[in-house]
């Protein structure tokens, strides 16, 4: 089966039928893709208010109602607590539980985050023949804490988490360019070669993810990554937190193209 | 004296000694100006999700931290109580008083909106030498409702406000591409010629400002404007509500550039 010309409904009903449990990369092509951070209502606030003044790394595409597991402006018919192929659920900071549904855990209370995430602007480079050098070698992107601190809010605050992708000088430009155009979906790198500048000491080890190789001719490029309001919101040690497992994301009925400037 | 040289802190700085009590219009060019709603904590929520549901008429720069009226962001040693050179004050949604310091109606359970405003594209747009009609002809801009629903969040709704500008037929691809560059203040129009088709029946009654010239080689072009949040915000009849009075905007030391894509 070629998932990848699936449409999002398709894709998602395969999901929530268990039919589906690997990662959701190079499924229903075109569309968005969306990282899932769920907060009970309490905290929803502050983590709002953390998004807002953090758009690079946190760039909310859709808050749910109070209550709601449904995202009424990105794909009005799915269900949050059942369309992504896996949820980690932390309690007190703690991961407690993988799981393929959240139906049992869902309550009133309940929040759901939608955040952009980076295979809308890798689909781009791609497009522009800038090929991405953890999918060449069939890897999870190179993730690492930065110095960057982010804009504190409420009871939010830490660093910036960033992903890397060794771009060829020639392309470094372009690749500017190009994501420059998805402000929605974390946007224009924050930062272009020496790691160290950004408080990272070694690049082959990651804080997240796996190491890649950087060739000759390469420059690391570094993105804001969605990872950091997860990391952010895990350090406040809420009473429930519920995320997609990495790479097991959310698929919208929107396409990337409609979310360009 | 020159306005348009001021820095922003010498701007504010006339404002709060009440020597300045005018429109900003003009006053330190190059800098962002915003629009401000004060709400009471209570409704914060509902209405950043609001802001977050509809980024084109409600362009959200900065929210302060609860009880604080200092942008930390966009200028640290400003006070938004003493700062803009006019401000409105409504009771359950009705205009009470007009004012030019807010502090004896401060308390620790408001929280101050800074928005995004037109003056930000319309620089750019005269740096393109498309000229702004409302600006040659020293009117308010024209302001209409339109049938374009927003998106509802809590216990916010309503219709989109849009401002117009009429330019020239060959110039209205450029000025789609100038605001384009500036999502965080509107950004690129939302609707170009036919007003019927937005629910504006008369173009020369314009619900808000004032009607300007439309020439023979020019077409009406509308942008979401930053009176939507406030009308909206209005509606719920809040307890108190606090805003600046239309064209008296807070001056900030941002630049319009740095907000630029």
């Amino acid at each position: 089966m070629d998932v990848s010309m699936l449409t999002p409904a398709q894709a998602r009903s395969l999901i929530r039928q268990d039919q589906w449990n690997k990662p959701t990369s190079g499924m229903s092509n075109g569309y968005i893709q969306a990282n899932l951070v769920v907060l009970p209502k309490a905290l929803a606030y502050d983590f709002l208010l953390f998004c807002q003044r953090n758009p690079k790394p946190c760039p909310l595409l859709e808050v749910t109602n109070i209550g709601s597991p449904i995202p009424e402006i990105f794909a009005p018919e799915a269900d949050l607590r059942t369309d992504l192929p896996e949820y980690y659920v932390y309690k007190k900071g703690e991961l407690i539980q993988k799981c393929s549904s959240i139906s049992d855990l869902w309550s009133e209370s309940l929040i759901a985050f939608l955040i952009g995430c980076s295979f809308t602007f890798e689909e781009a480079l791609v497009k522009n023949r800038i090929p991405i050098r953890h999918i060449e070698e069939r890897k999870n992107v190179p993730m690492y804490n930065t110095s960057i601190r982010c804009q504190p809010a409420g009871e939010f605050q830490g660093s910036m988490v960033v992903s890397m992708r060794p771009i060829k000088k020639k392309d470094v430009i372009r690749a500017v360019q190009v994501t420059s155009r998805f402000p929605s979906v974390h946007g224009a790198p924050i930062h272009i070669g020496d790691p160290k500048s950004i408080g990272i000491s070694q690049l082959d080890e990651p804080d997240f993810g796996d190491p890649v190789t950087i060739k000759e001719d390469e420059v690391p490029v570094f993105w804001a990554c969605g990872v950091t309001p997860q990391a952010i919101a895990k350090d406040r040690k809420p009473d429930l937190m519920i995320t997609h497992a990495p790479g097991h994301m959310f698929i919208t009925n929107e396409r990337n193209e409609g979310y360009s400037v």
